[in-house]
Parts: structure tokens; C-alpha cells; sequence
């Protein structure tokens, strides 16, 4: 069934939200074509359309509602797996999946800090790929995409560091609610209401920067060393991570200069033209209450990120407000990146 | 109409939100009893009831209901006025009143940074008030209250820098649709959104902190020297402000000594039992999904504020989480609390 | 510890979202004290305070928190108990409660269509009462409290029933989420959406009304015999069902006389003072955008009807707007009444 | 600059929410291009990019940005122009425009009931374009769209109507507040409520069917005479609009013989295959939980009307709910598949 051009893909985890964002995202995708969909034992045996709790307003491809889910083990018919699975279970099935051959491009959290295991943004460290030489797994490998929140940030860091080199970040989060998964945060909670704590958020966002920004040196990432600190905040948004961020350069540099910095950014993935990779890595926005999370977190197929008031601050060099997309350029739209570059490069 | 043993008030701006909630906040107060109201010429001449939107889940006091709406002149029947007037208007109207002998205690920002005039929290600055001394105004005189994202600011700060002193403060705010006033912010603005803008608010909430803790020496305020940094944004809440804060101290504090500091804290409102005053000025939750606008900003009658999450910072020393009621602490809560000092300190 | 005074009184289900509500409202009650609170078999010999996910505003009562969680079997040191359970264990434990002599005043569905268990609207049947007899339940007895949608409905009708005659009722809901409990209704589910469906809820508030209004005739209740339509929508509200009805009624009368005869009405609970009953059953709002969730739900403790927009209908006689607490009125609130009228009437 | 296969048209009331969905359809339509945009007086001689508050998540086009408005008389350049005024003003301008010979196709209220007005569903009464001869405009004529919530339920109601007969309709609508404009409801209004009035539309909802689904006979419509109740709410939605629908039909028929009449129905501007007519102009869709605004308003484009729980009624033969998307299909988009139906049938 699945076109001979086309490369076949599994989605683990398929009924969850990030799952169900990897088959919105992939349906019509010009390389990979969703042939398997796991899930937990519970559901295995069961057609996609009769077990999912569809919630996105994409409709469900008839195509995969008629798929039978499978159980989250290595028989998959496909050489390419997309993890969406929860953190409690990730780590095990993922490391069974690149043992057993697979390459396992994941959004979990739970080999992201792994040694020998890529922490990647196509657009900032694509040379870390190098690292799955490292990973004992034979032709499988696991590779892994960042937190929603520390994407964003780094993705508008990246061409601050490239240009004027980066001392020190502060960044105070807006998250939205899809970050949760599903169910996720109750509506009595959230509903007139702001929740100033995200479990383990912070912590990721103040580490997962230093090894994307690392330096791949014989078979390792040598982590950059600055200092970062996270606070996280849900809001009542649908989809779309707020950030206000405070930053100290090491260079001079104007105003004019940052947002040269920003318009200019272009990377790896926009000369290769991937397939998901935004035209434009950064927009920058001149009115002074853009960006917003309901006008501009679909920009550029929601894998750009959106800046705006740029200005000078009284305790750090300059402040800004930061926006991305959390579940498209934040998890499966990320990871869907990946896996082009991989493809790209020769490693699928 | 007015008991004999209360003092007859004026509310100007009486329709407007601020208004609207002094009104509430004045209803069964002990000391004070609204007897005339006042807002824009074209309402003068209605019965209050008829003109005003009233907006609060608080029923509109009967009494009240049927006052005649007067214009913002001052021959008003009454030696103290609270204006929650527009800042537009604000500045003149608040002057004519002094100028004719009426003792003025404003919401709006227009007077706030005169030299001659008190910026005041009177668990805070309640020695500021000899200010008024200087005012060429006769028996009447212009009183202050600050920003609504001012004032849970500084009642956090304010134990810290009398313990332990203060080098610099960070905040990032998330601000409650109740700030902006009414209509204030469009429902097609907010809904699944954030505003990462509010007009000049930030430059407020930079400034007021460093005269409200400035020493009164000789008839003048000298200003405290620190530097802050503030960004603002507006969340989809109805009231309630959250404000993620970010402190240097002078001396060394143990997290426990920062907490105690916190809960001993007491004033001079405390002390004299003003009616409107908080018993404890500050709570501390450990919880560390606490405060929440939703779950703690009526706190002690809604003059509380709520801090959590107190914890180690990368950059700073510390950082925390600090919520208060924008409208009843930050606005007319904060003014009849000054008001209440005057008249135990003999001012009125 | 119980004041002697007091009848101590158990909650049933007390760390549940109805169970909350039922410790709230009992704090400071006049005749009422909670002495022992029971929830599942996991929860049980932990203190309150520690295992509670407590969800209101109104703080947690200190002497509560303290007190330790028991199981939901029949040895409680009370008389008397609130049942808040999850209808899925409701059924048998209520049961089991009443056969061993416990008097269990219940918001749960289970019984409330049994042929010998009062559906108690303390303002309309409190006649229903002495269906217990026909219990073969020894001193123990069950007795039930309506659907949250059906409430605000029956006290709305009830007016018109006694002075015009109903022939038939169509009504419309927008019900709040709290009525789904905790966790209830998912944030993604709900924000910028509306869903119109509730599972089950249409079929209650076309029954329920039928019983309630039924007479009690030689031990057993007769229904009345009306047609009533119900749709059931949930919508982003935090508390407070608002219901669009329709009425056909027997006699003519005008729009006046229909409203005199909501102001008019006063009942037993009214008479009897009882503490939880509201000083009007009903409330009549003149103005054409009234009544509001977030502005009169909480009218006389949110034990009162609010209503508005009488006005002739194209298809019915009349239809106008009602709107009712749901978790105050249509749950704790109203159960704590009905407790409240046994023991006036001698029944505890 | 227009291209010379495309028609050339003007938008009046460019700046105003319809004024903007205007503009976000019209952009890379296949028969119109936008060429002038004009709005108030006070407008004029700006450039559009720089005078309107552009709050879709639809990037504004770059060609329209860089428009001048002009002001809404008579001499622009095209010979169709789009109307989204305020009915404060349509009348007048609309009339003014088609007397000098302009083809206006209006999304306002003003004109819709006028003897010789078309008001037009081109699904339902295409026939109607007829009346436009009887307008003493000379070349110009004026056509119209119906209100936002009408269109939905007419669009659901017409097979019903043709296959089995209609004798009554009850609606009870939950609206979405883009239909209130920009900056239409307040936040502080509908933040955590429910609005349960709509000035004026309820009557819409009563009165524009009838002319909808009239007979054109002898250059005039005669209404069809069926008797219709309409209740309307506003909710915290962003777009969409459901409605609680309840019929009685003059034929029997089974709940199979109803939905297979909305799956079978298409009409002319399917036939014609205009470029806004959606593939099918109803989905029904078997899940209980459905439709819901935020999974289904931008269904087929935002123009189909989705329908669900169809089920019987104790009060009407059936009852179900629709949704429809209220600036898409209930004005903008409705008003371009009018135009579409214009140039498909040689009227322009």
C-alpha cells in the first residue's frame, strides 16, 4: 500500500498527542509514508479510526484510520520509527527498537542526554549525527529531538552565539496547554488560572542548550558553558511557548546588528530544502506586541520562530520575546526534521 | 443619608472599574461611607444604577444605586475624594480638588512620580506621608497608590532589602485582563493567546519600586539605588497578577532565613488594625505549584500576597513566584488601606 | 473535638470535587460539624491535608486537613452522612451505610429514581420526606439530591406549576465544568470549543422533574405527567449552568403574572430559616443581558435561581433563561439543605 | 496590477473583521482580485498595511498591505465591490454604490430584507438572482448574505425541507465571538461566562429563513409560512457557531431517511463547481461529541455545515446540532460563493 517512492515510517506511541501530531504532519509528506502504528498492548489489534481520540481539526487520514495498531515492539515493517511515546515507557522500547535495527527518531525525553546519543536541531548542530557511530546498536541508532520550550531559545540563541558569542540566558516561559499531551492539564486548573510550575521543565531548559550548542570532538560533545536560568509558566493557550528571554553577549553588537544577526540566519536545512524545514529559520516582528502565540505559531508551517521587542535592559545586555510552535516545530514537526536531514545525509 | 459616625468619601471616575470596585470595597466599610459620586460630564445628572455597566459579581448596593452621578468638579459634599479616574483626565481634576482642600488618595498614575506627592504602601513607606507638608495646597493634598504590578512587587522585596539588602531585581509579569480597565482588552485578543506587551508598564514597575523604598529626608525622597529590570505580558485571567521574580541580596540568606523574613513580616497597618489591612501582609506556600491567581489572589480579603517556589538561581541568587490581586491590593483595595492610615495617623 | 452542640456529620467521597464542596460549605455551620471523612481503600489512614488535591478558593480548614482519611465502610462515629461518591461505587456503599443505620443524604445518581427514596427539592416536596418509612432500612434511611441541571429547572417551574399549570417543558443547557468533577473536562478539550453532548445528562433532566413534582400518595410517589425535552451542552465556565427554556402552561397569564409569581415564592425552607436556605428561592433580573455565570451564580450564597428574558415564544407560551450554582444548589448546597430540613422536621 | 484574467474588485469596510476575512478569501482566488479597499473617512489615504490592526493568523498579503484605502464612495476602480460595513452605515453607501452601478454584494443587515434584495444561499435559492431585476439601479443591484447564525441552519434545514416538509423549527444558539466584530465583546465580559442574549438576533434567526426559502413567483418571494423560535448565546469560542436544533416535518420519516437526505444533498454551486463551494455542503458526522466548533469549523474550507446527534424528541419529531463557521460561511465566504454564482450565471 505505501507508495514504491516512498520510505516507509512507524509512529510509536501513535494514539497520544505527539503521536497523533507525527501522522497529521506526515500524511502527504513527499519521503516518508506512515506504513505502521504502534501503541500500548491495550490497544494492539484494534483499527486506528475505532481506538484514537482524534482532537486535532486536520482530519484523520482515512488511509491510517484503517490501520491496525500494533504493539511497541521491533517487528515493525519499516526501517524508520518516530517515538511519540511517554517518558515512563520511552526508554526501554526505543533502546529494544535501535538494537533490533531500527533508527528511532524520538521526541521523548529519556535518551536525550544519553553520551553517544544526538540531542539535534537540524538548523545548529547537524555535525552532532556523527555521534551515532558511537551508539553500539549495528544499523539501528536513536536520535533525539530537544524540549518544546529549549527549541524555541535556541533557535533564536543560535545566531546571537555564531556572531557575538553568548555569556548568559535568562528566560522566563508561557507554555501552552498541548505541551501537556492529552488529557494533560484539567480545565478546572487552567480556566482562569496560571500554573507557575512545570515538572522537571526548568531543568531541562537550562541544560538541553549547552549540548545542542556542543562541540562534536573526536566522538563526543564537548557541552558549551554558559550559564542558564528557566522559570516555566502554563497559560491558558491552545498551542504556542512564550518566552521572554534576557541575554548577555560577549561582543558588542546594536540592536540593528541582533536582528541582522536574526533576518540572515539560514542553516543546513533551508540549503537542502527539507522538505518541513521553514523558508526562513527566524522572523522578526517590528510591531512592539507582536509576537503572539494565536497569530504567528503557524508561521512558515509552524517551524519558524517568531521574535520580537528587541530592546536594551538595565541587568542584561538586551531582552526579547520569543515564540515557537510547541507540538509542530517543538516535537513531531522537529523530529520530522530530523529525520529529512538524516535522509539528506545518507544515514537512511 | 450618611451615618453621623462615618466620614462621607466621594468615589470620582465612579463608573469606570476602579470606580466600580471602590464602591464595592466601601460598602460596609467602618470608617468611610461613599456619599457622592462623580465621572464624565455626559453621565452627570443620571442616577448611578442607570448609567454604570456593573460588572461585578458583588451586587450594586441599593443605597448607591440611586445616587446622582456629579461632574468631576470639586463641590462635591464630602473632604476626601478616591479617583479611579482615567489617566487622560486624571492628572487635572486630581490637582483642582487638592487646590480647593479636598484630600485626594489616587489610583492613577498621573501624580504618582511628583516630587511632593506620596507614592505609598503604608506597610511600606507609611513615614512618606509627611510629603503632603510640602504640597502648596492648603489643607487639601494629592496621595498615591502604585502600579497594580508595583505593589506585590515591592511587599515581597520589602523584607529582603530591610534583612538582607537588595542589589537587583528581574521580574517578568503575567498580567490579569483587570488591569487594563473596562472594555479593556477585546475577548478576540486574548482568547488562546498572550499579549507579550502592555503599553508603558514596564517603565512603572522600573521606577515606582525605587521611590516607595526611598528614605524621606527633609521634605524630599531619596531614592533607593537598584536596578530592575521588568517584562510584562497580559495572560487570559480575570484578576490577579503573577510575577516571576529574580533577586541579587546584599548579604548572604539561606533559603530558610529568606522564608522567615517573609513570614514575620508585619507593619504599621497590622499594628493598628486598619480596617482593610491584611493580618499577615505575606504568605508563603510551600507548594511548589502555588500561588495561583484562581486559588489565592482573595487572600486575606484579596490584600495578601502570595509567594512560592523560593529556590536557588544560575544568575541570580535567588528567584520566586509572587501573586497579587490587581484590583483590590493594586488598586482600590491599596488606596482605602492609605487612606486608613491617614485617618489613624490624624491626616484626615 | 466536635463541639457538643453540633451533630458531627461524615463526608463520603471527601477528597473528590463534590466532596470539597460538601468540607466547604459545612465549615462553620450552625447545627453541622464534619467529624469524619472517608474516601477509596488507597486514601485511607492518610491525613487529609496530604492527600487532597484541594481545589477551591475558600482555603482548606486547618482542622480538617488534620483529620485522617477512613475507609467507606459502615463505622463511622457519625449519625449522619453526605454521600459525594463517584456513582460508580456510589450504589452499594450507600446501601450498605443505611442497612446499618446511617442516615446518607446523597448527590450521587444511584438511588434517585427508587421507588422509596425521596428526590428532595427541600423548596418544592418536602412532603417526599416520608417515603423513608417505606425503607427497609431499620433508623438508616437514603435520601437523594437532584442532577445539578435539573435543579435550577424544577425551582424555575415549580412557580409556574402551582399558578398556571405545565403542559410541557423544552429546555436547552450550558452547563458549567465543574459539574464534570475532577479532573472532568480536558483543558484541549474545552478551551475555544464547546461540546454538545454530556453523557447520560439529557435523560436525568427529563426524569427527574417528573418525580420530584409527582405527589406522594399512600407511601409512594406518583409522577406528574409532563412532556420535557433536554439538549445538554458543556461550555468553558468555571461554576453555573445557564438554561434556555421553553413552557407551555395550562392557564393563560400574562408576562406579569408570571413574574409575580417567581418574586412571590417562598417555601418551608424559607419559613424554617434554614441556615443554608437562600433569603429568595428566585431571583427575577429586568435587564435583558442577566442573568450570567460569572456574575450571579453565587447570589445568596449560590443557593438561589436566577432568572430573566421572560418573553412570549413563536412555538411555546413562554421562554426565558435560568441559571443555578451547580456545584453549591445543584450539589453540596442543596444536599446540606435537605439534611438541614430533617432535622427541623424531626428526622435526625 | 490586477491581473487581466482576473475580475477587479473593491472591499468596503476593508478594515473591519468581515473586511479582513474579505481580503485573507479573496487572496489567490481564481476569478477576483482585490484592487480597492476602502473604509471610513478617517482611513483614507492611508496605506492599508499601516492603518488596519491585522489580527488574523492569516499573514496579510503584501500587495494589500501596500493599498490605499479610500473612502467608500462611488469611484472606485472595479465593478464589484464586497461589502463588510457597519450597519450604522451600509445603507446609505450600499445604495449609493449600486445606483452609480456597482455590483454589491453585502454581508450586512440593512438591505436584506428589501422586497427586491435578493438574499441569497446559492445552495438553496439561487433563483432568487431573479429579483434583481426588479431593483431600479440601472447596470448596478444589490445582493445579500444572510446573518452568520441563519446560514448554518438553513444549510441543514433545506433537505429536510425538500424531502419530508417543515412545519416548525426550535434553535438555540451558542455563537462564537468573532461574530460580535472587532473589538466586539470585552474579555472581562465573557472570560469564565456566558452571554445569553445577541441584540437583534433573534429575530434574524426568525424572520430570514422565511424569505430564504420562498418562492420567487412573478418578480417577487413569497415567504414560506413556518413558525420558528430562535434563543441566542454568546460563548467563549473563538469562531464557529452551534445550534441546538429541534423540527417538526410534515412527512414522516426515519432517522436513516433524514441523514441519508443531508449526505445526498449538493446543489448548483456544487455542479458549477465554484471555486468557494465546498465538495459537500453537509457532513454528518456518527459520534455523539460531534460536531464541535474547534475540530470542525474549517471543515471543506470553512463552508460546510457539519451536523450530528440526530436523534428523536419528546416534544418535535427530531432533534440534532449543526455547526458552521460564522465568519467563513456565515459572511465573507457566503457572500464570495454569491459572487461566484453571479459570474457563473452571466450576472457579472
Amino acid at each position: 500500500m505505501v507508495s514504491k517512492s516512498k520510505i516507509p515510517v512507524g509512529v510509536l506511541g501513535a494514539t497520544g498527542s505527539v503521536g497523533q501530531k507525527f501522522i497529521e504532519l506526515l500524511s502527504n509528506h513527499p519521503w516518508f509514508e506512515v506504513s505502521e502504528i504502534a501503541a500500548s498492548e491495550k490497544s494492539a489489534g484494534q483499527l486506528y479510526g475505532q481506538r484514537v481520540n482524534w482532537f486535532s481539526s486536520f482530519p484523520l487520514p482515512e488511509k491510517i484510520a484503517h490501520l491496525e495498531l500494533k504493539e511497541c515492539v521491533p517487528n515493525l515493517n519499516c526501517q524508520v520509527v518516530f517515538s511519540g511515546l511517554d517518558s515512563s515507557v520511552a526508554g526501554e522500547i526505543e533502546q529494544d527498537f535501535a538494537q533490533n535495527g531500527y533508527i528511532v527518531v524520538s521526541n521523548s525525553k529519556n535518551h536525550r542526554m544519553d553520551k553517544d546519543v544526538p540531542l539535534l536541531v537540524p538548523e545548529i548542530n547537524a555535525d552532532h549525527l556523527q555521534l551515532i557511530k558511537s551508539q553500539k546498536n549495528g544499523d539501528g541508532c536513536i536520535v533525539t529531538n530537544p524540549n518544546c520550550s529549549t527549541i524555541g531559545l535556541v533557535l533564536a540563541l543560535k545566531p546571537l552565539l555564531d556572531n557575538f558569542g553568548l555569556e548568559s540566558v535568562n528566560v522566563v516561559t508561557l507554555q501552552a496547554l498541548s505541551g501537556a499531551g492529552y488529557p494533560g492539564v484539567a480545565s478546572l486548573d487552567i480556566m482562569d488560572n496560571t500554573i507557575p510550575f512545570i515538572s522537571s521543565e526548568e531543568d531541562k531548559v537550562e541544560c538541553e542548550p549547552l549540548k545542542i550548542f556542543g562541540k562534536f570532538q573526536t566522538n563526543e560533545i564537548k557541552n558549551l558553558e554558559i550559564k542558564i536560568s528557566a522559570q516555566c509558566n502554563r497559560v491558558a493557550v491552545v498551542d504556542g511557548h512564550l518566552e521572554c528571554v534576557q541575554v548577555n553577549l560577549k561582543k558588542q553588537a546594536s540592536l540593528q546588528d541582533i536582528k541582522e544577526a536574526w533576518n540572515n540566519f539560514s542553516a543546513e536545512p533551508q540549503k537542502l530544502q527539507l522538505p518541513m524545514a521553514p523558508l526562513k529559520p527566524i522572523y522578526y516582528f517590528k510591531e512592539e506586541r507582536y509576537p503572539q502565540p494565536k497569530l504567528h505559531r503557524n508561521l512558515d508551517k509552524g517551524m519558524a520562530v517568531s521574535i520580537g521587542r528587541l530592546r536594551e535592559d538595565p541587568l542584561f545586555d538586551y531582552k526579547f520575546v520569543i515564540l515557537s510552535h510547541n507540538t509542530v516545530r517543538g516535537a513531531a514537526g522537529g523530529a520530522i526534521l530530523v529525520a529529512e536531514l538524516m535522509k539528506a545525509k545518507g544515514y537512511l
